[in-house]
């Protein structure tokens, strides 16, 4: 299914490290999946600021000599994807301004749902924007604060954030990373010997050798200086609901961090393996979709005993251009990154264990392919309940109308696909998998929402106000 | 292991399409492992000979425009790695030459093992060469050659070569496959509604909708006209033993294809099963190398009764370039492609599989990174026996120096690469796993050469005469 | 000389046109010589302003594609030249923001003298500045404005800068052209059938075939809608005096262009005619530095009677990177680009126009590469007064201390660049060759600087009070 | 005019220079004006030859890495321009073999009239050819050669070759020279200290501060190596009569060259005398079409005493693409590249002086461009006499029908340019201007060739026989 659905944004930093770019452009390249449009990186050298920015992917957008070219012993950078006009250079991030107090740059990973107000308030104040990413707003908004210390003003400024948030900033003097108080994207906290480094993921610290050390905190600031990490607590009088983004577990995080104080490896395993509980079946062989089913359909094999196996072959070339030839070929797209073994699936029962389903287009093809290769029977298995709801907190789902889910009914669902049984994890059943389950944002498939929305429209529809969907 | 060894070459073509570039594109799109450094696709439009190649990617290689400048009915193409010294866009291939008869291209995978000397015989004769590659070797031979018929002049031309050779010839009338009767390399002949198709692997029929119809036979020319293909057998009176590259089905066909009257897949299952049965250990967890090891692995642990697992992340985004730190970062170049998962792997008895060893220092690495990830034991197990000789047949393995099977004893290699223990599975362990055992060439791990060589000196040093390691 | 200064900026806009985004291509390539570094380009299209910028040539920034983007019937362009520190993309112009009014465009040619002072009041009013160019400052400034009306916000807006500024903006509804109240950059108003054009010179008007209507006057806004134009004078009550800038017609401006009430070409003849009544000599020939003495040398031989040639050949394809052999050739990077004509000048007495001397070092290594083409005798002749002072206006002179004038007395001068007589047109001679001498400004031979400079140190270093430099 | 014809090939090579590459790219940035599509350049550094080629500009295709990667002490370079069908980069020069006697680069100025049938007895023989370029003939010639020695083979070579031809060998041993016993195109000799440089024109050898030594003779083959040069004289036994290119002096070489035994620019100046005395008029001013006509207007204002001027602004950026605006503006891609001066020519009398006319097109469009800007007269003055005939030794005339000298008489010319008066300068008097008139070609003028043409058809339609058209 990992097509339809953008990914989150991707952050790294570090402080104290003479080699600061490399090892960003390092992390970046780890945390690449959580955003393959566009990368940026800024470096602090004492006296300036370097950026360099580019669409595409790490790889593409640095180079020895881009490397080269930003000194510095603190760095933070951003990988992200763009959404529908907004996918130009001025957006990508990180953004680096000057203001009162000097240079800063910051870079944000998740979506505020007042971001439509705050740029209305800030621009009836006389306020020029350049860009359309939230970071901008801010940015304004840390400018415009007058406290008598920049921690007050940073305070300040993400008490009037609204929605989820995990930020790193770049100044003149610190490393600074935040979440926001649900806490709905991660941040973790690590520690590469005298250097600090702030990262979306543990996977990031995995590639450069660092230590993990905790996670930062839902709505805690953490302000690295040369003293070490110091931490403030600007909603300490106002506790909010914990609402991590249980998708994150589902799909969006590799399997290999650890978020949320899980194992995502170990949450998909027993996802697979509360799917075989609540949905067995007879059959030969469980698969997966290659990469994104993988967990689950070792869990489902491991608990219901039908042998596990690897049943198509990704093509490691694809890239992201292809060319169609004129006259189409049936189902090329999907044949093209993944080709069925025929001579393992023809004859045979299979269960297909997947992520999700988002518009369903892409699992009816691959489910096609497979009963071209002979497969007899096609039993697909989900790990996540299904998917009906839009996300406000920073996943770019497909509208509504074409979340599959929302439109049809199980039996339609399974008949517009073509497969013998389907079968969906249940809510309760995904929240097993996890051992806090009440600290969880589950809004895209119970629609309960832990931050509901306004009137303001679409994408910035929504106003922080007390939160019916956070239980915990 | 798979950084070690280059690749050998793919080739497809295809005969009476419209979108015979498109789809030669596509061809080399799923052949792409077996040459990942340069690209090259030829049509003929009823006049012209219209030719791009690039170093690079396929997907870097082409574009909408380059496809659309290659108009016909016709065409063939080839992904190649570069060996040392002639890694540049001249030695690429198709060659395509102008003669007495007309425009024709060629297109070869293998090697050539009297290139050296039939280039010295042609030089004497008044011959230029442009490049370095053996298919201008063929194409003088053939110009030079002064039968009554095309045919004719082929046949002759391929009874001068001696080696391996899967070619493919387009010419203004036709498009020619044709395979050494050792049969060395892959061929296969596919059918796509009125359209024809050569093509290295059968993986390259599934993904353009083509039909298989059987393999290239060794020692067989097809010719495909507007009649359909016809066959000449220009060894008829010279039969030589069969004698298949093993390595194909180790490591370089990709395990959807059907090669050699096998599954690709289906052997390395039983390569692993074998490995089970002659290294069983004790252990908790079966996992393979990614991709290079799964299919062995996955055999292994139904032998054992071992739960498989995937025990490493891939990172889909790692690109042939990768910019080093400047502070060297420990095993980073391993981690950065595959990252153990720690809360999977800690405190386990791991059977790992892998298809091969060559120089032993990656695998050295990722037993490392696993040890740090907290595995208990590692027990390597390897699905082909110790490689100790060099490969004169296409593909280009380090020197023999550089092998370390065979520098090393089997307890010094265990040591180096830091395992618990060893197994690599038996020559005739490996033969069990394929119909027809005594239908290969084992010459890199037996050192019996089906074409053994004389004295000219490096890669030109075999000359052809009888066989002593051709046992079929 | 002309390596040695670099140019100012070019401005065109054109509003009611539904080719826009091509015309000002075309305007931006005629004006190609006023910034070589980078061009940018802003169309509206009624709903959104579209935007491309990049470093280089306008032929290196812009190809079909990238012109193909840019929809819409009103437009802005610029070319700039790079200052220190400041070369990078993002201080490219157009600059474009929203605020609270909607989108607006801004580009500028000259240089504020208040910007140091703007911006530090602008910071400490909490906004934050992306870029290092004079166009954000005006943007918060007209941001944060809130008159009654649009045109009350301009007045107030441009009332606050002082300096050089020939300014165009494009907005939702209009074109907006506007010069400094001293009139120091040329600014023209030019119209194409039902459309209208803003330029900084006519040459630009001349490519599109558009009619020359009027060149907008010091303290003017030119507001062009679908009525057409309306002019606005927000200093009607605070008259400035007149303080053209001579050195456009000595160096900058196209001779093909009229600006400032003069044809360029005219002026530099009677330039040339004044310098050989000021400085007569005996010789055989007149010849100009090629391009930049042309017109002076044809004056200076018609009013000497000393017959004109070209003595150099100019290499066409001399482009802004030349890479420079190991072993260093003595003054190969003046051959590079004019190569002296042996057979003509061997043996000649030679009198050589140019249209300034800078920092010297160019014109030394001309008239040796003459002396080695076996001139018998060289007589320099420079068509402006030694140039002594920076400018403060948009001009980016070397340092003072760079400018040989300012370090040596004449003979001194005479003797480093090694000619027979040197003779430098008086200030008075030229300010002959217009009809307005009081109306311009002289500051960098005279040191009379129409806005004297306060002490903010460096370029912006000066604040806006009574001029003490302005005559007119 | 220079836009209808195609420019000749420019060669360059040096021996024994330790910054051969270099100093060979700077020969080929001198010569861009012989051929602007490709650029090639060949080393050796005592083992390997190194190349480098590419489409486009010297400057393009060549930068510090690729230079870099260019070692030795010798070397050869070719510019060239691209005839229709052979623009791709196979057909750049200089090519390089290997054959039975080493490595061989060859690049070639001129036209072989008798390709077609040398080519057609080589494939005959068993040659294969993988570009159309004459080189590649000449190699093939050379490889089948079997005498004695090296030279006897080359002067075989050059013995089978009929038309035009300056060739550059490098060798491993060796830099040959070598020019058509007819001398059509220029070859010189130069000296750098102790390096010996081989170039179309001396202005290559001025650039890299060489000496000129002499010219190549005709017929002769000028082999250096570290002894120096030495002659060898293949056609001593059968003298040809001299055919040098005329169109060499009126349009090709640059001013600053000495080719034949004559400065160019003086030539020109004759040139330009000689019109005036042949078609006085009674006018104000004489302008140069700028560069094409500059030294032939000089002499025609010199002898008529009608002042000189320069009435056009040239864009110096005008690159070889240029983006044309959707509606189309009338003579544009006239007008972008040179401006009339309307302050200058409004109300004049002008001569305009251009070196030929060949479609007349664009003739059309600047003539109109000029009444535009109010010229009251213009006559129009050709240094060369009416071009009515093809080339078949190297240079690349539009077709005879499109030739406008051809189709049309004088009076129509006149007419269909727009002009008051055209006069073409005489054969004879053309001749005037140069020391021996009988010893150049002026076939495309006069129809006489010196070498006739066969019946083969087009390009290559040409056979060597005896030249009715040699007059000296």
């Amino acid at each position: 299914m990992n097509d339809d659905v953008k990914h989150s944004c991707g952050l790294f930093g570090i402080y104290g490290h003479r080699d600061a770019a490399r090892l960003t452009y390092l992390g970046l390249y780890s945390l690449q999946h959580r955003g393959e449009e566009a990368a940026g990186l800024v470096t602090y050298d004492g006296k300036t600021m370097h950026t360099h920015k580019g669409m595409g992917l790490v790889s593409e957008v640095f180079n020895e000599a881009t490397l080269h070219a930003l000194p510095g012993r603190s760095a933070i950078g951003h990988t992200r994807y763009s959404t529908t006009g907004s996918s130009s250079l001025k957006n990508s991030q990180p953004l680096v301004v000057t203001y009162a107090k000097g240079s800063i740059a910051v870079a944000h990973n998740g979506n505020l749902v007042n971001a439509y107000s705050l740029r209305r308030e800030l621009e009836g104040a006389g306020s020029i924007f350049q860009t359309t990413v939230d970071s901008e707003i801010i940015l304004h908004l840390l400018a415009r604060a007058t406290n008598a210390t920049f921690e007050e003003d940073l305070a300040q400024c993400v008490r009037r954030l609204a929605g989820a948030y995990s930020l790193l900033f770049l100044t003149e003097r610190e490393l600074i990373g935040c979440r926001d108080p649900h806490g709905f994207r991660p941040l973790v906290l690590g520690r590469l010997n005298k250097s600090w480094v702030l990262a979306s993921e543990t996977c990031a610290l995995d590639l450069i050798g660092a230590r993990f050390v905790r996670e930062v905190a839902p709505g805690e600031i953490v302000v690295v200086t040369s003293a070490g990490p110091r931490s403030i607590f600007p909603f300490k009088d106002e506790p909010a609901c914990r609402a991590h983004c249980f998708f994150e577990h589902v799909y969006f995080a590799r399997p290999d961090s650890q978020i949320f104080g899980e194992s995502v490896q170990a949450v998909r395993m027993r996802l697979g393996r509360q799917l075989a509980r609540e949905h067995p079946v007879d059959a030969d062989l469980v698969m997966p979709i290659p990469d994104s089913g993988n967990f689950a359909a070792l869990g489902y094999s491991q608990e219901s005993k039908i042998p596990f196996t690897i049943g198509m072959t990704r093509n490691h070339y694809v890239g992201r251009t292809f060319i169609q030839p004129a006259q189409e070929i049936r189902d090329l797209k999907v044949r093209v990154k993944f080709n069925p073994i025929k001579a393992l699936i023809k004859g045979k029962r299979l269960v297909i264990v997947d992520d999700s389903i988002v518009r369903g287009t892409t699992t009816k093809a691959r489910v096609k392919s497979l009963r071209e290769a002979g497969a007899e029977a096609i039993h697909l298995r989900i790990s996540c309940p299904p998917t009906k709801h839009s996300c406000f907190y920073g996943i770019d789902f497909p509208s509504r109308k074409q979340l599959i889910a929302n439109a049809l009914e199980l039996e339609e669902i399974r008949k517009f696909i073509g497969v013998d049984t389907l079968g969906y994890i249940s809510l309760e059943g995904m929240l097993k998998a996890v051992s806090k389950p009440d600290t969880y944002c589950t809004a895209c498939w119970s629609g309960v929402y832990p931050i509901p929305f306004g009137g303001e429209g679409d994408k910035f529809a929504l106003e922080k106000h007390a939160g019916q969907g956070c239980s915990g």
